[in-house]
């Protein structure tokens, strides 16, 4: 069965390197996909390089032009650079203990809300956070354009966002991101170290994606 | 506030255009962002020329190489091309009756499934539908990249889908997608021409991102 196929393989070689090798971290794709697809990883050691404000507004120009279900464009997103330290605690607050560990070392923070209803009729949007995450999507392609990464994370406290930052219902705090330049794995906590070596792994297209029914896959 | 503003910008200008313009459909973009984000739309014509074998599996391999909360992959696609009449037939019956007068017209279908619990742990997966809408936009990303076309709908028969293909419990379809070259807008019926004809917009991004609270938003 396809499930189980997949996560056989979902193991984390930890390959024996000091350092970070990016060639090494590049996805172990079947076919010559974009290079910016190919490059993209999550880490966790950031450098203290400040992120451009105008670059900054430039990945939110990239990901307004997502695609969503009727323009809806159910993203917000709130900001945090560590160059206002101030707004940049107020939002470290709002990760979990364990990504707090490592997310704090990057220099912009970003927490992503969804829109929970579409604004002509108030019908819920049973598609907001597949759209969200394609909008989260078209900012990491453009951050990787321009040699930024992008790491991001679930364990978020949503209910420490919404105090923190007064937002309203019919929003929901959905994940954050960590945006910057690599920086250097030694930087992290221990623990963190061998998570950043793994080999990045994936189930195979056979494994995701056929034609025919799900008790019968052929192959595409 | 964020909200009113942006919603007073979205109207749909009809050009004066018997044909499509790819130049005006591009991204009306602040920043010169990556080509393949600013010329990337949803149409409705798509021509009859197939989607090669390999290039369909390509995408797929894009797609895998998303991000995912715990690497969880949480995405599934069935695939249906019109060179084999039978299973686009099939895959079509998933469409509601609206997006079936225009979808049918692609050479190739695909219904997205997301899948809702973690494997681990049986925990249900809050950012399943998000990782889902990554996955999507690293096979449009790729797609574009090809001069494929992308137009994805929520417009679907979910109860059908899991009918028509046995989908498990644990498994909900959430999208379809039409996937394929621009074809010629004369072919569609004349109310969706209109549509196609539309001009692209988007809340700025100062209406979708910001510092500070919520209800006192600082722009970048």
């Amino acid at each position: 069965m396809y499930v189980k196929k997949c996560f056989n393989i979902k193991l984390n070689i930890i390959m024996a390197m000091n350092e970070i090798d990016l060639v090494e971290k590049a996805a172990d794709t079947d076919y010559d996909i974009h290079e910016l697809l190919q490059q993209r990883w999550s880490p966790r050691a950031f450098s203290d390089k400040p992120v451009d404000r105008e670059l900054i507004r430039q990945l939110f120009d990239a990901a307004r032009w997502a695609p969503s279900s009727y323009n809806e464009q159910p993203w917000r997103f709130i900001v945090a650079t560590k160059d206002r330290p101030e707004e940049f605690e107020r939002l470290s607050k709002v990760l979990n203990d364990h990504n707090r560990k490592w997310a704090t070392g990057a220099p912009m923070l970003v927490l992503t809300v969804k829109k929970d209803h579409f604004e002509d009729d108030g019908r819920p949007n049973k598609v907001a956070k597949h759209d969200l995450g394609q909008a989260v999507s078209y900012l990491t392609f453009e951050a990787t354009r321009h040699d930024l990464f992008v790491h991001q994370m679930a364990g978020i406290l949503p209910r420490k966002a919404r105090e923190l930052y007064n937002i309203p219902e019919g929003f929901t705090p959905l994940t954050m991101i960590a945006v910057g330049y690599i920086g250097d794995m030694e930087q992290l906590p221990e623990d963190f170290r061998e998570k950043e070596k793994a080999k990045r792994t994936r189930c195979s297209v056979d494994e995701i994606a056929f034609r025919g029914s799900w008790d019968d896959p052929k192959q595409l």
